[in-house]
């Protein structure tokens, strides 16, 4: 599995967030690995429109219909075409409640939760929350190029060994400077089931061949 | 000018969204009143396609295009469709140094800004940040039903008065507990340009009807 | 164990602050239960001076010594005279993130660390985060004189199975409501180590016999 | 006027906060410059006992006495000692109603506000809430030793101007990489009343020798 997370980069916003999304489409497609894309809110509802895999939101907000002005609702993504979100991006924290709440929202709302954590106590913690997918980010590797997966291999199975202990159902991701086929590789043997991506796909000049390169590299 | 915020009522949520911002466009041709539309973020592209009156988000954060997962971007609401935005409602409130980030960054991609203030001082402390509209809305009347027209007509020409000292470009809207065509026309007598709305609009049954008689007396 | 929360209550500040802990400090010495009282930032340093029991800091920030204007150091609460901190309670709520780097912190400066959290499964993933002491506290009735250990028996049962399958050792509280000697003494017959209470001692007319009543009913 | 902000630098923590104090005291009565010091929550009473210089504390909440765990209660910085507070550094943002409402607080507590802004039209909104004192930190320059008064003579000029026009009773401070007396002295002749300072003083090895130096430069 490999999320595609455009976060509020510019070559990711609009027309282009449709672009990139159908580029994450037909590598899907090609290679039988489930890619899915997780661009802007207020691009959810064209690229869901224009593409059959699945559409994440990036964050929800632990709110209920009703008075929360420029809040994020869960029911407002879901038919915006999400079928899921990230929950606690490094760069969008939750308090721990909310992050029980959202996950719970999410689950009424199926939408599948997908919840970001930084190290192996905290991704332990988390699974007792029982989201659907837990994706471990070093903060200190976002956006650095060096993989997680290389750099801090016994974070990956450090927090693999915790969480199971607990949780034998979440899909473990691990994310943060995923940058070649390679670092997918070594994840993978690691013992997850895929990885978070940002900006190695998102800024690259030709996304397509990464994202391909990605996705070959998830099936070995 | 009348501009509807859909918070995040079930009842302006995707389809619903849509309907609604149509009845809004039909209640603005048929009177020549400016109605503005302020749908959630995951409905805004869709609104805007369907419609011809402006169309505002609800929102934007003080961030720039770049790895800030989870915020709201103005270039990706002004892709969507949106020609304007609030900022600093009371359900989502900014810290000082934001407002001015987000009015300039609405200036930049030539949204237009609509700045919500709860009192006298609060406002023309605004109004020396050059918004292009400044809403005044004490919290504590918002979704009572007793207008802040009525209630607080000294805190609406109080707030005339002092902007005006500072800003006599910017528009000045009055919302909270706005309910009847009487308080929309009280509002403009006191020296308002119009009104920011909601739940009498939104949880209205039939709201094409309410914002007939809102955009009819604005006409008197 | 009975921690003594001062909250912000202005019959528990200054002046007041030092002779409420003089009142726990007396109820503990004479009964021999272990009474910790958390007063307010400013106020630590003169109630640590006053009494030999326990002074626990509200909440300590996140931050390390340097450029944090207005926040809270461990540091500095430890050099006040402080020897524990509450850490998260439901008005004061923190990232998840910040949970874990504060209880590294408190760990750090030999400051005792108590979690407060609001269900069973938040309760256990902060188990794992591995605090001194971890305080299960339903928002919905803090101060309403409806005590967790009678109306929620159940969130306290399983809040213990559950963090006990992670975390043998954590001191584990009940707070919520607690009015009465017998709250306490059915906290602690639900298997608890003691409670957390705050208006039902702050707010009496004299807080020493209703903390000797929660002391007597602790020993039983 | 000097005022020193002890931010959270262990150098200025506990024991070290009083005898920073001591020597600012010192520096003030040789001089008879009025210095005030602005030490962390936890040292303010302490503090306030050792000196008769004026102490600040370095924020405080929009709340009031009541249920509000680990927030910063006006009543209670007031009764440990300090006259006055920081309101809204950069380090410690507030929302704009929060801004207004602690300057309210502080009025009716009888301490000095100290509102702390970024640039000319953030500090003539800000002129318009009237607080006692504005201080102008443009937040690229703290900490760097480049100083404001010198680096963007314009900010502080440009400040002075917009303030002037709506509040002419309010002190105006400058902050941000004052490290030299002769920084001081720019700062004055641009039409402030003085300077807020940090790390020149509190970093320094002989803060005394910098904090008069400062002084005498205020006399010129």
């Amino acid at each position: 599995m490999i999320i595609v997370n455009f976060k509020t980069y510019l070559e990711a916003t609009g027309k282009r967030a449709v672009e990139l999304a159908k580029e994450a489409e037909k590598a899907s497609k090609e290679t039988g690995i489930n890619i899915v894309v997780a661009p802007q809110f207020a691009d959810l509802a064209r690229v869901a429109e224009a593409v059959e895999i699945p559409v994440y939101a990036q964050h929800i907000d632990a709110v209920f219909p009703g008075a929360y002005t420029g809040h994020i609702l869960a029911e407002a993504v879901k038919e915006a075409g999400a079928s899921g979100t990230l929950i606690n991006h490094s760069e969008r924290q939750l308090k721990l409640a909310d992050i029980d709440a959202t996950i719970r929202h999410a689950e009424e709302k199926d939408l599948t939760s997908c919840v970001c954590t930084s190290n192996p106590p905290i991704s332990a913690a988390v699974a007792y929350l029982h989201p659907d997918i837990i994706s471990i980010e070093p903060p200190e590797l976002i956006g650095t190029g060096v993989a997680v997966s290389k750099a801090q291999p016994e974070a990956v199975t450090d927090t693999i060994k915790m969480v199971r202990k607990v949780n034998t159902e979440a899909v473990i991701l691990c994310g943060a400077g995923i940058s070649h086929g390679e670092d997918v590789a070594v994840a993978l043997k690691l013992g997850t089931q895929g990885v978070l991506v940002a900006s190695a796909i998102v800024k690259a000049k030709d996304p397509y061949t990464i994202l391909r390169e990605f996705a070959d590299s998830s099936r070995t």
